[in-house]
């Protein structure tokens, strides 16, 4: 008999259905070490707890997450919930000795990050933090492709995440339009994907040039006429040099209309060049330098050998967003078993908020500034 | 409370894996009229079938498919098993009064497909058979505007399934290229596909002039140096005469290297064109005619109003293969909630294979001949 | 000083002006072992060709195009003329003794053109058919694959050619839909370069079953509101065999909306899969299966080691339409210095036609067959 | 009798060809108000340049460019020597009161430009700089979109000029990666493109945060195994913002293994986007939103309707690289013709070196710089 591992999940949201989902089908698609049981979800609002409870296949419900981190039975806190509550949250769950699986951004602010990691730390408890996108398959094609040398050495990323759903300047300012329950705009919550990917593929990063720009400077409160400022970028723009000598740049936007989830990154190196498009989540495009008959091959990442594949379908039967997160749930699971801490976790977490602040510092400042 | 319905599954591979998956999921993503439960799976190997019902998430297990189907408490008959045993399993479900979903192809042979067509009516049954392509969002949204006239009348059906599988001559003589098990090879495999879609798209099919071929004719036996004959086609082309008055063709081939699941549809009409490739679902590339600046028109398929993702995730999010079974499952779940026979069904079933079986006589008469 | 011969072009509309510009620019690009002189032009229309002469570049003109042929100071005719012309033309030429340059197709019935492949036997002269796309850089890049057996043994082609010119009911009855002009439709205008590049790719096709259709069967006179019926193919496809075992199929139709020159072939051999569209002439799309990271790799067919591209310009830096028809002048040039016959010629010419010839028969008996 | 106009050109080289084909051609496509006489060709090396003439199509040759600039019957300076000609040349011929055609960069750094300028202005000249990328149909078609408001306010302008013929670096220090000559490397040489691109469809941009990069420091000199240092960026980028409120980047790199010629630019408005690239330069990627159907449409600017086109083939038979200098010439002798300023012009050209003179001094400051 397996380990059974009891979960809990803060939030229900967008990020609470994908997580429920990734909890409810890992076991029925890899060969788990541990078997994790959907014990609780938390939230605010009795009757809709319940309902996600019930819809998304967790056996309790409860209104008080304090009560739930403090519970003998629960072995993993799973924070889904918007980023101002993550740092109090994950506190908790670390100083009472559970594994904690959050989402990105780690905390709201930097300072917020690092008492999370040091939570953690203190705490000697198993984290991770949820950039479910190192788990495309593709994208972790690409990681080996590069730690293997196929690319040479790296000269160029560039990253871009464009999105299109506040293009309307009517569209409503909701709390991801609000600075203090977010953090920040397209920054942080499609810019840092971009950043996570460099950091990755490439290597880590030493310095930023960014701008932040509101096209659309007060929308109106949801269900109103009444407009409210808008105090968070609809647009993030940096360039950047790795330690590793490579330079790059990242984009995000929610203002390209068309884009609906356009998350691309193109890495340049000495041998060739690799290109992603999460919009096209099964395919990778790989240039290997063999002459003049070589060109950009658009690989169809799909193949048992292909990672985590073996676990679906056979080669050519796609798979899409939501699979990311059962493989980001597989990859929490074995390292549990195996007594040793994932990745990306909450150091990965706090780099990247380093990197978001130095660039928020970098367009105040109108020069490079160092992360 | 909604109504409980009790599902047996008879067959746990491959098709079997991807039915379950959408037993389970079903109703986690859909508002159901009824709620199925996963009762029990059959097969023949009792520590398979055993390891697959825990590995799948059924209740039950067992071995005798035959006192599954006579049991009272069960409601819905889903038949995942090859198509050799379809034909025997589907009259005895609805002999005994079942639900009656049933894998592609629906018989055998022509004979086997009239004879279940007549026992599910003959016992006023419901029945259905899983042409799970027609259910991708794009295909059935490809559907929506040919009803409503975008692309004007119908000229030109092209439908290509190729796949690369069997491509290397020491590829083993399994069971998909045994006569006896499956029918024909290519034709009724994923040709049948490029034709229910044709049928789906364009309208009924009046003649067809069409062509077999298998190119590599011996094969080793599973595991063993031994060769054996192949008495399918490793390739099946068609042309064909549509009711309406438009034209068409259809190919299957499994010998076409890097096609994985290439299943391609283009439809040329007088007023624009709609084309399609399951190997990337979510996409629909729609031509309307709007004068010089028109251009084929790549529509990401993935928005809350377009055919079933509502129930899934934001615009932009993709979805996979496994997807298209959870929504098959969901047409059933509602039909049955109805008492009415859903789309696709038996009588498609038949008329399918009696277009493969025009094909297969054409091949051999080297003439046209009609449905 | 190299050797000058002079061309007379009968024919001064789109294919004239294509074959104007391949004379003028040849000698600018390519170093040519004779050097052409654009000496006359003959047309019946004396205003017009007389424009003609002074836009296209030609010395002189003449509306008399025996005359021209006799003249002993001509070398090379060049018949741009509508196919109703093509085989007087043609075997006066040869007749005369003159190197004969002729567009495709070879005659407007198959007697007209074995009579135009005995003339110019008889007489030995070189011929030479204009099948120019043969003489797409990315062409020629395929057949050299195909011949150094990167793809292996040929299993299918598939070649479609689609346009959409005359998709409005109300686009008027040109000489382009009159078969008394020009022979057929869609099938010798454009599913003939289909066959073409068939024979050129893979080799000889050995039996046809073929269809035809004219969807808009009557169609106003030119600047009338009277209408005339049209009395050739709107579509053609066929299936056919190749000698070498291969199968395949052709289609050709100028009513696909959206689809301007959409001259596509795929190719699928033992060891890999060859795509081209005259859409992106450019480039090539070539998978060989070199396991799972393999993928159809973008090859832009414009290094200077790639066919012809060294007389152009660096690579990345595209050529269009025109080019082909140079490339053609050239190895026509080049044929012509080596006194021997080039490729294509009319012995492609007349194969072509039997083709289109078995296709037709096919159409009308409802069988396969025989070329 | 249109009026006749001699031109004399200045080089040779790549842009010579590209050039002197242009003005061979442009006649025989374009109906053109004053006919250009190709007189004669100028460059160092005698045999070169006699054999240029003749190659290219010119009828004389000269080894001393201020005579040929100083005869009286020649109407036009072509200049296509390398950048640290270019001050020197076009002052001479604005001071012999020629229409001045340069190609890009203007000067070889800003003070040259300004001086130019200065020089056509004070001796009230025709100026025109050769950013032959404006005359691609897809982008004059773009712009033509941008101006008609069909993607409303725009807000992103994304500029990527890609290439990889120095990605070897054994590849030799030619001229191109002389900072002597070329005034800066990928910077001047593509990165200026796009900057144009952007002035020409987004507007004048005000300030810019740039970086430059030289992975390859030393590279063997031509024919040789000695080592020399390479004083010129191998990729640049900058972030911008423009005067109307919208922001952007550019990015130029030669060091992309797979990108041929990669100039592509998105550009994001308020309604809708946009997306050209070089390498399938006959087509137009335009997004507008219409609701869920929407989708990147590609239009195949091929008509007859779109700019330049008409003057070629039918739609759907392309055109390449070197038709962008015909277009070019040709608008520059329609504006002989009207005794106007053609677009671009010194201005322009001298607006992109400041912009350039920015970025490098950004790269210097690290700050942002105002133009």
């Amino acid at each position: 008999m397996k380990k059974k591992l009891n979960v809990a999940m803060l939030g229900y949201q967008f990020m609470g259905r994908a997580h429920s989902n990734a909890w409810r089908q890992v076991g029925h698609f890899f060969d788990l070490p541990v078997e994790p049981v959907m014990k609780v979800v938390c939230g605010r609002n009795e009757q809709a707890v319940k309902d996600a409870a019930e819809s998304l296949g967790w056996e309790e419900y409860s209104t008080d997450w304090r009560k739930v981190i403090e519970r003998d039975d629960i072995d993993i806190i799973d924070i889904c919930t918007p980023g101002e509550a993550h740092a109090e949250q994950a506190i908790a769950a670390a100083e009472a000795g559970k594994v904690v699986l959050c989402e990105k951004p780690l905390g709201n602010t930097l300072a917020e990050a690092e008492e999370m990691l040091a939570a953690v730390e203190r705490n000697k408890v198993i984290h991770m933090i949820c950039h479910n996108y190192r788990r495309v398959p593709a994208v972790t094609l690409a990681k080996q492709m590069i730690d293997e040398g196929s690319i040479g050495r790296i000269y160029h990323y560039r990253g871009t995440y464009l999105q299109d759903w506040i293009v309307d300047p009517m569209f409503p300012r909701v709390w991801r339009l609000e600075k203090s329950k977010t953090g920040s705009g397209a920054l942080g919550d499609i810019a840092s994907h971009s950043i996570d990917l460099a950091r990755y593929l490439v290597g880590e990063i030493t310095e930023v040039s960014g701008m932040l720009k509101t096209f659309v400077t007060e929308r109106p409160l949801p269900g109103s006429d009444e407009m409210a400022p808008v105090d968070v970028d609809d647009a993030a723009l940096s360039l950047m040099r790795f330690e590793n000598g490579a330079i790059g740049s990242v984009e995000g936007s929610r203002m390209a209309p068309g884009r609906k989830n356009y998350n691309r990154f193109e890495i340049n190196g000495s041998r060739g060049s690799i290109v992603f498009n999460l919009e096209r989540m099964n395919e990778l495009e790989v240039y290997i330098d063999e002459g003049p008959n070589s060109g950009f091959k658009d690989i169809y990442v799909t193949d048992p050998s292909h990672p985590y594949f073996a676990a679906w379908w056979p080669a050519g039967h796609i798979i899409g967003y939501e699979h990311t997160f059962i493989h980001t749930v597989y990859e929490l699971l074995k390292a549990i078993d195996e007594e040793r801490i994932p990745s990306p976790n909450f150091v990965d977490g706090l780099r990247n908020q380093r990197i978001l602040d130095a660039i928020v510092r970098s367009a105040e400042s109108r020069t490079w500034e160092s992360i």
